[in-house]
């Protein structure tokens, strides 16, 4: 870390930063310029007390010098981590797309989207029983009934299934029928949920939130990692900006850039991010083009009955559609579809 | 609600939306111009569907016309919500402050912040005793320990207590000894811990989410409000921006503009928004000259000494001018300090 | 356009905004609803006026329902504009790659760099001879001088020349020299220049401004086209979010909405979105799997000694790499590379 | 400035770093850590060229330690600016309130606007004879008649004129007439521009541009210091969020900051922020809590029939009663209003 001081702060503030360091272990690099004297301080938990010394008198500025993330950052890992769920494998050579219906309505409506997807290429159903829902007003899923529905749907198509885990008090639940996990992206930072989900044994899907930087989401991540449960599959779905055309902003520059951080599998949801069904394939398209480990797409048999997200769900037809074209663009970047 | 239809959508796709929205209950008006065609629908259940309408061939878009939350708004609700708490009137004559650390660290830290806090003049003591950190390897708070020192500091001095409730299954610990409870910036949108918290008879202080609009604020507090918890109170904490001197981007205008909105209090932390102490006290003053009911401000007795947030954490002298400070300004706004 | 009037607008007021709409020419619809009065207007010139109406007492929001664009409108131009500058054609079915140093720097750099990007398959070399800097103590450019260089460069290589004009005393002479002007994504709301640069008879390349919507995008074509000049090609380069670990955050949604709602072709600068060359290859990939019709590659013979953007810079080798990877990509879409 | 290298940076790269530091004229300090070899230099130029750096082999990031402006900065220039215009000084104990139409639109209208605001207490007239605006097809100034227009009202009244300057081109014209030039928000980073006005002996009014951070802001006035015009100031209007119901987020803490950073005079423009002339008058009165030097504020004769921007500009009984509110207010600050 290294601590820049105010131009004119004195030699007592220089030398009680000092102190300070030195107390909390860290060794010492001092350099006096003609306008700045910047203090170098190196030791392991940089990262800790970083924040707490701009308080200090003189001191203008703290450099963080160290990621804050130790368990996600590839530094320390150097090898992709491949995610072994079922005989599946998220994170290796083979490109895997979770699909199906934003909420689960009624048996019809999931054993009918479960065959669709499946059919078409997918491995893994998603489908949510608990919805998060922006007005109190809405369809706020089927709950257990859904998760029981789910299980059916994996019985019936040998898909595996992934669902939204929404709180501490109904993870035993979810945790009991689902495959993995998944956190959505308004509890990116539901530190105490991230810290019950560390854990249980099933991986997990970390959508990134829509205010969160790489580096928070990583730390998200972290904190994940660091309660036991080391297979996180981080999920890029957009981030908000001034943009109102779309629903949200996607960064797809965040799959190459978490592969260069990170070890860890990254995904792409590019129906939530965009929220029009009609650029769902080009953006999933490049998505693969970018490097992404897989997709997690919304398909309803029947979007315009839809209870949650009709406007941005894919009909059978266009998702068919979509996965013959990914099926190209996979091999051409030297992976494989199941 | 208004539908406008695609510039090539036919006479089917028109009249299929129609149908629809006859079935739902609305009434129908149809304006055919040279370009578009468009549909009005008026009725009672418009924010429900709206989304899914978009989904129908030859919708282009779907416009809102009424506001999405009832409760929350001052259409139904022209006077302004006043919530007692204690003997004390939030959204009133009287503009309060709460003040205090960030974390409960001590018995002697939380004491002598709350005598400092007192003696300049507030009336309601803030201290985190679970603590939502951005690493796992942050101080996460003293938990319950924490809370009893809180009531302690409130026998020792008549200050009411607010304190952040992280999740559900704290939450009746919690509840238990806050007068107040605080939804944090990153659980705003924690739909199922505000579903819980709008069955808890105490005053809730909901802070907006860094990247939630005022009215995805007002939504939320449409959930706490439409599971019978009215006593509201806003907190607006700073937005993200691409603005990375300070922390968050303090929006001030949603004062005027939740004033204009909403007949819920809305009060301001200018400490989290801005994350530097010295640029607390202005904005304090702007938040009063705005409009807002009250302030949230972090003090701790010794800033550089804290395990969370110092730098943006006043000293007892800064606080005790501070005070001073707004004394002057709420008296030029025609309100009162306690 | 649709007025929405606030629940308490009396009758008066309606009438008064019926007799404005009226005199402006426009046709009326009224819907009095029970909780709003709602009054569609009809006629040519909605989006001249929207705004002004929103002052008049008792409206609460102007909902505008045709965009405010036409001439860059897929509306009033189905089919997709194919541009031919030279003996190349931009928005057809060849996909072209224009690359070069950020600044012409000497003769020896320009020439080399336009031999290595014209060896591995791009088309038109690009190249600043006028800088906009963020500093004024950064190199400005070479300014004419650059100019004859980009000219020396096109006479060896038969590359076409693209270079930024940065406001309109400059523009003739940039004009003089150019096959393709470039307009910068900070001149992109420069009405002036967009109005000067309407007069010329050459293609433009404009730049998404950082804080643009795509909206405000194509409102800045349509000055240009609006003045007489029809050959604007979009360049989507990146707008500005919170996002820190890359310069700006890459909006790729934008090349199929574009396309959507645009006949205009549109190039992707994943270079400047970016600012770091390890990402740019997977960009310029996925760029071309969401359907651009072209990219913009910063390359440079050395990049530690470039005057300018240096570190987004690819070398000679792995731009050479990153066209074989695109050559694959862009036959997977069913198009060509020259 | 300090650069970060690679863990796995080997001894040839730290060796090259150095020595092209080294070259450059830099004092080196080199730190091996465990994990990480940081490399001091010192040295006056510093600004000059960090970015190049980072596309050094082995660089991991560079951080820069002194900020990258030097003329606007309160380090080098501790007493905050005073400028003089007319028998005004802005930035001295006086707030001055500069006030007018948005656009000139006529004699008549404009005069009467002069007036208005003249009697309410402003000192200086605003208003628009080159207007930029997002529609080509939108009102687009009187031009040159406009600025006759501006002196014939300062002839009337005897109040200042300040007035935006849209281009190089028109730039003496608009010198001849103004008594202060405005430069745009979309104009803050046309760097020709800047350089011109750089020549005008003039005061400068320099709108922060959406997108700007302070630094960004900072350094478009370092622009035209560096040039030789010393009387800059800076003036808040505004950024981009994701917030819509605002025109811009008004970022007021802005104001404290920049008064920390620079010695340069900070004004505020809450009508162009908020677009509603509903949240103006609050907000213009936090904005003089926070420290304002001075306002900018639209105001016209009839809102209802303003070309440009009648949502937002204040009527003549609102503004003298924002007038009255904010005369308080400045005294409470321990400054005055003329």
């Amino acid at each position: 870390m290294i601590l820049v001081m105010n131009h004119r702060a004195g030699d007592d503030e220089i030398e009680a930063v000092i102190i300070r360091l030195e107390k909390l272990g860290f060794q010492i690099h001092l350099s006096r310029g003609v306008e700045r004297t910047i203090i170098g301080a190196i030791g392991d938990k940089g990262h800790l007390i970083e924040l707490d010394l701009e308080a200090m008198p003189g001191v203008e500025k703290v450099v963080p010098i160290l990621r804050p993330y130790k368990l996600a950052s590839r530094t320390f890992h150097e090898e992709g981590t491949v995610i072994r769920v079922g005989n599946l494998e998220i994170g290796g050579e083979t490109v895997h797309v979770m699909a199906g219906p934003c909420a689960v309505e009624s048996r019809e409506q999931l054993l009918s989207a479960a065959r669709i997807v499946k059919e078409a290429g997918a491995t893994i159903l998603r489908g949510g029983a608990y919805k998060p829902r922006t007005s109190p007003y809405s369809f706020q899923g089927l709950e257990e009934e859904g998760l029981e529905l789910l299980a059916e749907a994996r019985a019936a198509t040998g898909l595996l299934i992934v669902t939204e885990v929404m709180d501490a008090k109904t993870l035993p639940v979810v945790a009991q029928y689902a495959d993995i996990l998944q956190i959505g992206a308004r509890n990116m930072q539901n530190f105490f949920l991230l810290r019950e989900v560390a854990k249980i044994d099933k991986p997990v899907v970390l959508k990134r939130g829509p205010s969160a930087t790489i580096e928070e989401w990583l730390m998200a991540a972290e904190y994940i990692m660091s309660g036991g449960n080391y297979n996180v599959i981080l999920c890029e779905r957009g981030i908000r900006s001034f943009e109102t055309y779309t629903r949200n902003t996607l960064d797809l520059t965040s799959v190459p850039v978490v592969k260069h951080l990170s070890h860890l599998p990254v995904i792409v949801d590019p129906s939530h991010a965009i929220g029009k069904w009609r650029f769902v394939t080009p953006m999933a398209r490049a998505a693969i083009a970018a490097g992404a480990d897989g997709l997690m797409i919304e398909v309803h048999p029947n979007p315009i009955e839809a209870l949650c997200d009709g406007p941005q769900s894919l009909t059978p037809e266009n998702f068919a559609g979509m996965m013959a074209d990914l099926r190209r663009m996979v091999e051409v970047t030297g992976r494989k579809m199941p």
